[in-house]
């Protein structure tokens, strides 16, 4: 029987266990599973085992459950320890590798792929995608992206609502997102207002540096016409003419963030508003309490095809997700070469999308699972329709 | 027919239009409602109008909408100002003024009492509870509460699962919460863990200081019996012998907050740990998707319960939640004197809960809403059982 080590790597989503226990039913009786604890990690170090019953089943138990219940981490993937890894497989004689992660892990499976080549040993090699960014290239998205969007999109209307009731003493707020170098996730935060007077008002991206003045201005305008600003931005946002903000971690480590700190200190200081800024968080990954089925059943798909193709014997592919152009939303859970996904990069958002919010919004939709109920209009007697005045 | 002013005041909770809602049906037909927008602020500087027909369905279509539909916002509601709103009921000839708010709303409520008391101004006043910190006394919880509670219990257990995933990169996390003064929703985040592996693994809490060298102690503990520790710290915490923390907000005032920031300097320098704290945010007082309907219902009976109240001719009241001695939750929504209220002060965790947290999560779990599914145990595959190292 074909002897498949499977694992998860780099940061967890919401439904990155659903795409894990997609494959290992897959495979299931199909071939003997090795899991990999502890991403590429326990690939390069530990010695790959079997799989009993007992941890097939507290697998499956982790279907609806956000996180990767085998460990998946960031690890210093380096030459030498990918050559260990191999030796690692050789050693037991695993000839198949299938690991779910985002473009870091997919650039590693080719490494390890050619490496494989290069000692004459064979290994299948099949990657899994998963990101909550969306970047990866060569699928129309990437599972773990939707449930995020999910959370992003909820979020930022449900903050918007409280600061509506708050315009008497807040006028700004800006809401950071993930998304290092790419604006779906931030774009996403307007899905349910779509630019009604609900909010928010602006959406800043990594695709599209704008400068301060410009940011002062729009601020400005906004807090004019609608009484407060609700800005959702980028963690990966520049002001045009500046480098990626980052912060010095305490940890010593530059990390990128504090793009909504620097946001709220510049609209203070220069417009005088009350602003206050927040970081959505780790919530975006692993909000289980808000994930999208939709998104959920294709990671589980997408393990379970990944199985489908091992049997077959595809090697040097990425499960992808392919819309098909038909009136409502449907796919094809199918594949792509690992060289054309790591040589297409990073994606970013198209500039359709970002020159057309509503193209993107109807891309989004079918994708973010059971539809949203829409919330009321705002009342008439708004900022503009003010009541009688008594008093100053 | 009797002339009712209506309002919401200070920051909103997911649930505070329901007790608007069931306010304004119960006083259907039965009086003239007058609703206040902006809270104190309109209160104060606006001529009361009455609701219209369509006023009346718009505000019932937010029994599901986080945030204060009328606005509440704050307001300096000086001497002066309070003599201002009391001179406008009564030039509309409005005896009765409801408002929905925590404890400066009552304060306020009893003093604009005692102001109409004064010049001899025949005014009912009734206060409708609500808080997410849970700090308003002679009621057995207030609504609002539970579902920042729920948001609380939900986001701990699933940024733990995130961090589980990312062990051999990261070791603490420290979660902060809203709560000024006292850690109920701080101590909520342990909700669904209790003390097993899964953590969270230490709470820190307002009522408790503790010193900077018992945290680093604790949680040099938790890394190395876990492999990692999830911190969850409420925003009014203290270290032992310091003043609470305050950063100077870029708005020149002086806000609570950043305690997180200030422990994971604090690990990150004496231990050496990987470190990331974060904010849960305004999602704790707006998470709509992760209300707790059971909190809700209490909500929308809280201001029903006051238009009953009102009809009966109560005064000087705040309606309040009496959870009764049966073996399932059950309860009363009655009244109590605002005097008491008022009196009463800010609400801390009792000593019986912080003692055995168990007894705390017995009395939170009914009014949590709908029981949320345990997640699985933990792998026996955990730090204490390493698999077999090939490289060091």
């Amino acid at each position: 029987m074909r002897k498949v080590a499977i694992g998860q790597a780099g940061g967890p989503t919401a439904v990155l266990n659903a795409s894990l226990v997609g494959l290992v039913e897959g495979l299931r009786g199909k071939a003997e599973v090795y899991p990999v604890f502890n991403g590429y990690q326990g690939l390069a170090r530990d010695r790959p085992r079997p799989m009993d019953d007992e941890l097939y089943e507290w697998i499956r138990s982790h279907l609806r459950v956000p996180g990767a219940c085998l460990g998946s981490g960031r690890y210093d993937f380096t030459p030498e320890r990918m050559e260990q890894a191999v030796m690692n497989l050789k050693r037991e004689d695993i000839h198949t590798l299938a690991f779910i992660g985002g473009n870091g892990t997919m650039s590693a499976l080719k490494r390890l792929g050619e490496i494989a080549d290069d000692i004459g040993y064979e290994l299948q090699i099949v990657g899994i995608p998963k990101t909550v960014d969306n970047d990866l290239g060569e699928t129309d998205h990437a599972p773990g992206f939707a449930s995020a969007a999910r959370f992003v999109a909820l979020s930022v209307r449900n903050i918007v609502k409280d600061l509506e009731a708050m315009r008497n003493f807040e006028q700004v707020r800006i809401i950071e997102t993930m998304g290092r170098n790419a604006g779906w996730l931030a774009l996403s935060g307007g899905f349910l207002a779509r630019g009604r007077e609900s909010g928010p008002h602006l959406i800043y991206l990594p695709e599209v540096p704008v400068t301060r003045e410009q940011i002062l201005s729009e601020v400005s305008r906004a807090v004019k016409e609608w009484g407060i600003a609700a800005v959702v931005v980028s963690e990966g946002f520049t002001f045009a003419g500046s480098a990626k903000i980052k912060r010095q971690s305490v940890n010593g480590r530059m990390v990128l963030g504090g793009i909504s700190r620097l946001m709220e200190q510049l609209i203070h200081e220069q417009l005088g508003y009350h602003v206050r800024s927040e970081n959505l968080g780790m919530n975006q990954r692993s909000a289980s309490f808000a994930v999208s089925l939709q998104d959920r059943r294709e990671a589980y798909e997408a393990g379970g095809q990944a199985a489908s193709f091992i049997a077959a014997g595809l090697s040097g592919i990425m499960v992808n997700i392919q819309r098909q152009p038909d009136e409502c939303y449907n796919y094809v859970i199918g594949q792509v070469s690992l060289d054309r996904v790591v040589h297409s990069g990073e994606r970013l958002l198209p500039p359709k999308f970002i020159a057309d919010t509503s193209e993107y919004y109807a891309w989004l939709e079918p994708i973010l699972g059971e539809p949203i109920p829409s919330y009321p209009a705002n009342w008439k007697r708004g900022i503009r329709d003010e009541p009688e005045r008594i008093y100053p």
